[in-house]
């Protein structure tokens, strides 16, 4: 994965290659809000589809690359003051605290825009039926009914008493969509058929929703200074998630009415926490995240079934136990 | 040009009709920013040009319905608290007021991938040649290097002491690379010959120019109340247009001076406006103004040479008077 993360890094770097006059500004913003960021998982999983269709890697990693403009865009909005509100990205002030937040928002519209614009261009595939297929795809895995649309869900569903369900499907939407698309892309790029494009599709969204359950359970995963990551993010945003669902499922009237009560608050403090951690561990709702992390993992691995053994298969199939481990 | 809108409303309507769930208030927002909005000159000028050609009207009206929708999705982002801070638009609160920040962002950026996903869909045309040509084209038009680099320059030049040439280019990429694509698409759309194309896009460069010094104009064109518009608007932001340019060429050292002064300052007060008036009715920097979109109309005609006369071609010609006769 690393390796792919530095290829992209490059062709990144060439393509923001720094502008003069005043719209230098908005470059520098779209560079640091795109370079050096993150696992890139997403146009691994595009690379790694391509492979097992031997389809060019170079095509791939143009996808992939356009793929991560889009996550990165949907970061940038996500961080503003007025979405949830974060200084901080991966370690580093967010885009709109290193620039100002009108240059983040324009930085965001034009990485955007940017991704189809490398999708449309002949360099990424010769045949216009296939970057044609990827401008839609990708517009619908990120649109009103992909990834936008699952962060409205999230925005809208803050401070609710919103079910199993609804979280799903926000989760479909808000990072499912575009983890899919990962797969799908590499698959329309190698003309796979129907049936090797579903099992694709299917993977993705399996392990997909492992890294989310797993990312949401170490929400309360309570030895933060081992893993470096802090802890109750989600809670003190008043943001629904399976832990909490679990111990309103397990727990009985006088904890669901605490709980109830302290997500209709506008804020929530230390106390809460600590008493919702508390019954976090009582009903170990950390370990039944965790399991139905697993639980998705193994589902990944078997819709990878109709494709023969080859190394290619081995890396995806790696990549979901890499999913789980990073959980624990 | 009515007519047109009415078709694209509908279209339009069609498109984002509500949904259920929790997402409902995104495709509300996103209604509310791209329906009964303005003259829908950019689908007009698509149409038009498209018709020059006898392409279909049907894909027209896809095509010009993607342009309109970046148009929205523009004004959505431009009109937010950190950009323009406008809480009205087209007599209506802005798309920020009616909902919220975060939604306003998000509908934003739902409807800039929607124009995509149009574009992409075989409904636009049968031909994915043409479709990705669209697309690659309504790319470049506005990412950085156009549409959102413009936005970019017109913050980042606000209280500087911009030169002509500096407004001029951020006019060309701001609204300018929007229109002129608008008339581009008709060209694809009609497999128009290169010469074509480019008559197309000079005619549109031509009449986005004399629009957008006639808006510039008015802001300092003291009959409001015949009107109806606001004066002084880009004033008190601080932008550099071209009546203050003409007062600081034409102007005395003292006045020169006098203008550089108060665009330092921060915020500009009323008996600023009204000495800033004065100096324009005394080197008569409106009717200057007006004069240049008035070359720029009469280029705009010439350009339209090469097309033999047909009715398409006079109503191209007539909206260029209609652009003309709007100024005074």
């Amino acid at each position: 994965m690393a390796e792919c993360a530095a290829v992209m890094e490059k062709f990144l770097k060439n393509l923001l290659s720094s502008r003069k006059g005043y719209e230098g500004k908005l470059y520098s913003a779209m560079s640091y809000a795109s370079l050096k960021g993150g696992k890139r998982l997403r146009p691994f999983l595009t690379l790694q589809s391509a492979k097992l269709f031997e389809a060019s890697e170079q095509y791939a990693l143009r996808v992939g690359t356009a793929i991560e403009l889009i996550h990165c865009y949907s970061l940038v909005h996500d961080d503003l003051p007025a979405m949830d509100n974060d200084s901080l990205r991966r370690g580093r002030p967010s885009c709109h605290i290193a620039f100002d937040e009108a240059t983040a928002i324009l930085a965001g519209d034009a990485l955007q825009v940017l991704a189809f614009e490398i999708l449309s261009d002949p360099k990424t595939h010769p045949d216009p039926n296939v970057r044609v297929a990827l401008v839609k795809g990708l517009a619908i895995a990120s649109g009103g009914g992909g990834m936008v649309g699952g962060q409205m869900i999230d925005l809208e569903s803050e401070n609710c008493d919103v079910d199993l369900e609804t979280i799903s499907r926000m989760q479909r939407l808000k990072t499912g969509a575009l983890i899919s698309f990962s797969c799908e892309a590499g698959a329309i790029l190698g003309k796979a058929s129907v049936e090797e494009k579903q099992a694709l599709i299917k993977y993705a969204q399996d392990i997909g929703l492992a890294f989310q359950i797993a990312d949401d359970a170490l929400d309360y995963f309570s030895s933060k200074k081992i893993f470096g990551k802090e802890i109750g993010k989600d809670f003190y945003e008043g943001k629904t998630t399976l832990p909490l669902i679990i111990i309103f499922q397990r727990g009985n009237n006088e904890e669901r009415s605490f709980l109830k009560e302290i997500f209709k608050k506008k804020k929530r403090n230390e106390d809460d926490f600590s008493e919702t951690l508390a019954l976090i561990n009582k009903y170990k709702a950390v370990e039944a995240s965790f399991k139905r992390a697993e639980y998705f993992v193994n589902v990944s691995y078997d819709a990878l079934g109709i494709f023969q053994h080859s190394e290619e298969k081995n890396v995806l199939q790696n990549l979901t136990e890499f999913s789980l481990n990073r959980s624990f």
